[in-house]
């Protein structure tokens, strides 16, 4: 590696859109850019993440030459050691070596990881510039539900590599179908399609409410937009939501004694009328019991800041931890 | 430390009685005692685990000069760096420098641990001698319900170091009251008290069964004994257990992604009539999600053998590890 190549490139891919970041030595962003996701064939997807790429890099007027490594994260059942992506569902993807793909495009290392694992480092990595902290987990909340754990200052992927199915903790016994067939999933409860299906529901039955004017185009979104300006139906959806995910993120903080939970993903972006319910949840618990009162800290509970990228500087983070262990 | 002094003592100490295992360098127990706790005072807690060392010691002819460490487990709140039992109830002890009076007493090293995570370092030393693993749980099931984790091969604390405390994760929303104060927690709904009350209760609504007999005095162990024998109102309290163990089993299995769960505790010790029904709740998860199927694998549970002394194991395998990590 020539002196010169000293820029990283991390780059989440979604199903909608890729994002890009070119960061320096010192960890300064030096060009962020978006890019449409075209999943038509595997070929495509490549194509999409080498478009981003190559914007960030022309904003910073760098070159492939100068980056040392690149990291990306891309959703669903992915193969860090082999960069082989077996099942991304979002991205029409299954079996394909992605990593060797992006490789041979880029003439770089490349270092492939789940996004929400991606996601997972870039919190963490941000949260410790300001606290000494080794434990923490970052939830995504967006079309499913997911985590990443990092215990004694490490990514934990679990004996088989798929640790953080949070999403099928079952935290309501009569509850909805989940997508993986089982009942009262917490994905099923409160991820993004169960909060817009609760609110399609309720206005179905006839009830009052600013969403009834959506129709059937309802997404979880609207309901907390609606929330937050006091629609009534709209708050007790979120109200629901926000039950189910402070029992789940009760039970993880029982279980791992973790002092940072993250909340990421396209749900959590409505900020406060998202966070409110869950903290209402935990106030709840820590009134009648005295261990709840100790450990559930609502200052454990964050947003992930909405223009913060963690997915890319989580990518450009692993790819050169990942670079140095592969010297 | 000479050559002579080469044995090892585990100690584990209960609410009822201290076990205390004498081991050689090649990890073969060489005297193994019982006593009785007197937990009158902290002082008559010391005794008796005096008692217990020096009877183990007195069947191999050994003498403490002989005995390189000491490891202790103890119930409830013990701090490890320091050896001080922050509170135990079941001891009788707040705030006891239990360390170091049993450092006194013997003159020699003596390491303090919380009794489960002595137990679930013991469970995993016996099942690294067959598998290769590094992700494991032990889960305590007793008068309380608690677990101690492997995770990355390594005891796992979490960020006070009170991770574990997995016996009140909510699994019923309208549950029995627990002694935390909360609702529905799993050691409200599943642990030994909760499952004696429910066939008391059950008694006394009239219904048919051996445990009448019994009266007020019916333990779980008896409930576990009738069902064995086929006795339908118990079977239906330990299949009530068995699924809200299973249920909670699961949420650690999707979390954690963990190869193996050790239960233990003396609820345990009803082995396949306690096992049983949250096999059958995995089972019921399996036949209806594919997730399930992929991770609720059956062979990932494990009954602690009843002969086998986890606790002990566990605190021989503890004081070897930190002697050598304080020279």
């Amino acid at each position: 590696m020539s002196d010169a190549a000293r820029l990283w490139l991390g780059i989440d891919v979604g199903g909608t859109k890729v994002e890009a970041l070119l960061a320096d030595q010192r960890h300064e962003a030096r060009g962020r850019a978006v890019q449409e996701t075209d999943s038509a064939s595997p070929e495509r997807v490549v194509a999409s993440i080498d478009r981003a790429a190559r914007q960030a890099l022309g904003q910073a007027g760098a070159t492939l030459e100068q980056v040392a490594a690149v990291g990306v994260g891309a959703p669903g059942h992915v193969d860090p050691a082999t960069g082989v992506v077996r099942l991304a569902v979002n991205l029409n993807i299954h079996e394909f070596p992605l990593g060797e793909a992006l490789a041979a495009a880029f003439r770089r290392p490349v270092f492939l990881d789940n996004d929400v694992r991606m996601a997972t480092v870039g919190g963490y990595w941000r949260l410790k510039q300001r606290q000494a902290l080794n434990n923490m987990l970052f939830v995504s909340i967006g079309t499913g539900i997911a985590a990443g754990l990092i215990l004694n200052g490490r990514l934990y992927r679990g004996e088989r590599g798929v640790a953080g199915e949070v999403g099928h903790m079952v935290v309501e016994a009569n509850g909805r179908r989940c997508q993986c067939g089982n009942w009262g999933c917490l994905e099923a409860m409160a991820a993004g399609p169960a909060i817009a299906e609760q609110a399609r529901t309720a206005v179905a039955r006839g009830e009052e409410s600013a969403l009834v004017a959506l129709g059937e185009g309802v997404t979880a979104q609207d309901v907390y937009q609606a929330a937050q300006a006091g629609d009534r139906l709209a708050l007790a959806v979120a109200d629901r939501a926000g039950h189910y995910l402070g029992r789940a993120l009760q039970n993880l903080v029982m279980t791992l004694d973790v002092s940072k939970i993250l909340l990421g993903g396209g749900v959590s972006r409505a900020g406060q009328a998202f966070l409110q319910p869950i903290l209402r949840e935990w106030e709840n618990q820590r009134r009648h019991s005295v261990l709840a009162e100790a450990m559930l800290n609502p200052a454990i509970l964050e947003l992930v800041p909405p223009d913060y990228p963690a997915g890319p500087w989580g990518a450009v983070i692993v790819a050169q931890q990942r670079l140095e262990d592969s010297w």
